[in-house]
């Protein structure tokens, strides 16, 4: 049995820990186009955007690109998103409000309940690739109730870069050990655990839609394995 | 009568603002102090050191010492605030302790409801001269509300210094017009306002203590001069 009683701070991933982006990008891109006629699987249109997306934070993160916010990143990668769906009857102001329906994704159904649960002895602060004000208006819409947002333009540059998980334990004002980093993400977890924070893995089984499932990782994978929030609250004692 | 229906963020000053340092500040000397056979008047012990960090920040906001945050700060000017009441009997536990006890201070009696009614139309966001952790931990300890913190470790400078307040704006990605800056010191909001945000000037007579109340700001120096975070909520339409 460990012991988390030197647990302070809770720093969670956000896109797929916390809020299920595929159904939201479905539903706003469905919200979009249907009214224009098109008529394909909305959620692969997500999981297709969200493939663009990863692979371009890889030059900020290497130093080959100047820092942009995961909001421009998601306007630039739209068209790439929208051409390989045959899309072209959209206009700038649409794209402009598709690409900020990332800021409209809702939390899964243990987000709010468990993070409300974990607040009472922990700090619970996003440590995400989105900027502060994509990660605000979030919550804002949601009613995720972060006790602060450490946005990636904090630091300008996007995990698994070491220096985001090094900046959360200095701003926060405690050992990495007393930060644990809550994610559904393997490599956003094994980054954290190589900086000398703990790690609790959340299972997000639909993150990419049913038939995707991954595995559980093993048991001792990291400090915590789990299936929910609100689970791990129980684990911490919450 | 003004319109403020394009104001998305209200930025808050936090020490005298929205928390009471004088009376935390009283209350923890005292604690700490008293056992020890102290006795001398703790109001003014608060207000001494609080005259001492005041002009500390001056020579990081010059650029004539790189940043130190304002805990650091807090422990190097207790020990002249200890040395000009004759105190010599604490060690250096206890002076971390007393220094920590900035972290430590009570919202005055309107502020957590105001901030409350303010949240629902306004992000509510911390825009402090404080570090976040310390912004951080005094709002869980004291169960003040925000939104997020913008604390002075971001731009590593402190208020006035113009680059706070453009800084708040950017995190945000609003213009500065839609940005209120809320304080009770016309310092602060004069150089916000010279940046292009709102603001409101919030009365707090009772920040020295009783005896040095100022008077209000005339009416039209700010956006809002008003005695309350619930009166800023009435006039803000919250």
């Amino acid at each position: 049995m460990s012991d988390f009683t030197n647990i302070r701070a809770l720093t969670f991933d956000v896109f797929g820990t916390v809020v299920d982006w595929r159904s939201g990008i479905a539903r706003e891109a469905e919200a979009m186009l249907a009214p224009k006629g098109h008529a394909f699987d909305w959620g692969a249109f997500a999981n297709a955007w969200r493939k663009q997306i990863l692979p371009a934070m890889g030059p900020v993160r290497a130093g080959d690109r100047s820092y942009v916010t995961m909001d421009a990143l998601h306007r630039e990668t739209l068209d790439v998103a929208l051409a390989e769906f045959g899309v072209a009857d959209i206009d700038q102001t649409e794209k402009h409000r598709l690409a900020m329906g990332w800021r409209r994704l809702d939390p899964w159904q243990d987000s709010i309940g468990g993070m409300s649960l974990l607040k009472a002895k922990h700090a619970v602060v996003a440590l995400s690739n989105g900027n502060i004000a994509l990660v605000l208006a979030m919550a804002k819409r949601a009613g995720i109730p972060w006790d602060t947002i450490l946005g990636a333009d904090l630091v300008r540059t996007y995990k698994p870069d070491a220096a985001i998980y090094d900046s959360a334990s200095r701003f926060l004002d405690i050992a990495p050990s007393q930060v644990m980093m809550v994610a559904c993400h393997p490599g956003d977890l094994d980054a954290a655990k190589s900086r000398g924070l703990a790690t609790a893995y959340v299972h997000r089984p639909l993150e990419w839609g049913p038939g995707t499932e991954r595995p559980l990782p093993e048991a001792g994978a990291y400090d915590v394995v789990c299936n929910s929030f609100t689970d791990l609250a129980g684990v911490l004692g919450d």
